[in-house]
């Protein structure tokens, strides 16, 4: 069991709700970044066949349309997580640069698989110099701030100096921004990372994509098992890319709640500074409160949020607040 | 796409029936081992909240109960086959020593992983020494003839020899015998796979299960990624694992469907042998045939079975056939 670990990264309300002793369907769930927006799914789940195994031609199509690039630059996963693990393994470098603060499970996977580990300080130093031949990975949008980066020159860089490169697009989809994609016809040593749960509102469904040229997809798909993706995420997922006014939607409602949540954030007396953000969630720096003591305030009225201590370069001064819905961030109003 | 790979594992009804031009529900599928009795599932899958990260406690607790085992010695996967590749990757030995024929992922993962191959043909030779410190695989019953083998000799053989064991009980659920679950506590190298969705009749939901001692769990877990398995599929087998009649019921229908299956091939004039089986599949040897001009007869009946030639030791006058439902059976008879 993993309860401790999960805790780390936000979003495990079942534990939240026993510790504050309060109904689990009555937690206000700040810490986790899933689209509070929600495609509308057409299909009846209860008359699936999953009694055969589970093809996936239909589901790589789609992810093949909605990004407009090739089936044979698609390689699926039970997970983004689980597509991070795979890569660093089978790449199998010496050297990982971590564009930081970042998702916590690149470096823990890039020390699960013996990688020598370089950091970056997006904040203060993001021209620092990077490592030769390294792995590059960076967020982009990035967590837990949510900063979306022109990343023009920095690619330059990292293609100078012979990096292979991969870019999480997770949160991506909540922007109006240029995927890195077109890059792939330039760079053999670029892939392309998107989580498809966190925009499509499903992290109980385990889908994650990695995109890049035919070659090195191949080679990925070489140590792969077959059948890796449940019949019904498979469904859920082509029926929610089916929605096609959902994209337009779904950013428009995170634009208006994500700016009534930065007001919110900008006169509250415990809020020194809000960071930029395009993406679902909103990072700050406390002022006169350390995280745990801000998140216990905020217990009473069963509010959750993220503490960001454990990311590099940031300390206990700095929480994650998720953007959803108009009761959600009123409560949170009323109590800041 | 994985198409060639999939077809060599039977069960690829889409393409099957894009083959012979006749629609999907058509088909007779006697090639995939899934059980045809299903269980009774108490859930509306539509009504799953799957925007939440999933939470495995209850799962982990199920699977505890049926194998009578604590949920510390359990490691779920995506899948019998994920689990398969993990282990040979996380043990990372030099030498395998399979008891074939059997399951084809296991030659596949061993080769990826670098492990030098050793063969016994547990037909003909099933006595001969095993190789000194390596990882053995003994499905059992055993694919693709459903043979339950009594292991007591072999695992003092194996002990000796300080092997490490895998002992696969993916179709175990199917007959009354012993697991090897009490051996964990006599030896530190052993490791008990069970896939649940044979039995289970979920080939579409991906969950398979390591069951070893508290440490060699630990080392594995380690290395894994959080939150592997669906929330959906997390919940389809919960749900099939409170059904309390279904173990017994479905012996007892897949007895019987066996024995009428046995009945058939054995007044076959195609079939020269039918193997022993406790299984949901029986193997056979043709008569005067061989296994691609047997398949092609069956063609113009919709009926698919899985051509063995591609597992050690058998050749192409080896088919397997799948223990189905009465109409499937005697359409089956009708043309044999």
């Amino acid at each position: 069991m993993k309860k401790q670990t999960t805790h780390q990264h936000g979003g495990n309300i079942k534990q939240f709700s026993q510790e504050i002793h309060c109904p689990i369907e009555e937690v206000i769930d700040l810490s986790s970044n899933i689209n509070f927006v929600k495609p509308k799914i057409n299909i009846d789940f209860n008359t699936l066949n999953i009694s055969a195994y589970p093809n996936y031609d239909e589901l790589y199509k789609a992810i093949a349309k909605l990004y407009n690039i090739k089936i044979s630059q698609i390689e699926l996963f039970n997970g983004a997580t689980t597509a991070i693990y795979s890569l660093f393994r089978e790449l199998n470098l010496t050297e990982v640069t971590l564009y930081s603060p970042c998702y916590l499970e690149y470096k823990k996977s890039a020390k699960l698989n013996g990688y020598y580990l370089n950091f970056i300080d997006r904040f203060k130093n993001i021209e620092q110099e990077v490592k030769e031949n390294s792995l590059v990975i960076f967020v982009n949008p990035s967590t837990p701030d949510g900063k979306f980066y022109d990343i023009k020159q920095l690619m330059e860089e990292w293609i100078k100096k012979n990096c292979t490169i991969l870019i999480d697009e997770s949160f991506l989809d909540f922007t109006p921004f240029e995927s890195a994609i077109p890059y792939l016809e330039n760079y053999d040593k670029l892939y392309i990372l998107k989580s498809m749960t966190k925009f499509y509102s499903s992290a109980g469904i385990r889908i994650g994509t990695i995109l890049s040229n035919e070659k090195n997809i191949l080679a990925l798909q070489k140590k792969e098992p077959l059948w890796k993706i449940s019949e019904f995420d498979s469904h859920y997922l082509q029926s929610a890319l089916s929605d096609e006014n959902f994209v337009k939607k779904s950013r428009k409602i995170n634009d208006e709640h994500r700016e009534y949540l930065i007001k919110i954030l900008e006169n509250s007396p415990y809020i020194e500074k809000v960071y930029p953000s395009s993406a679902n969630f909103v990072m700050v720096k406390l002022k006169n409160i350390d995280a745990p003591t801000f998140q216990k305030m905020l217990i009473p009225y069963k509010i959750m949020i993220r503490d960001c201590s454990n990311f590099d370069f940031l300390d206990d001064t700095f929480v994650r607040i998720a953007v959803k819905d108009s009761i959600a961030l009123k409560t949170l109003e009323k109590h800041l």
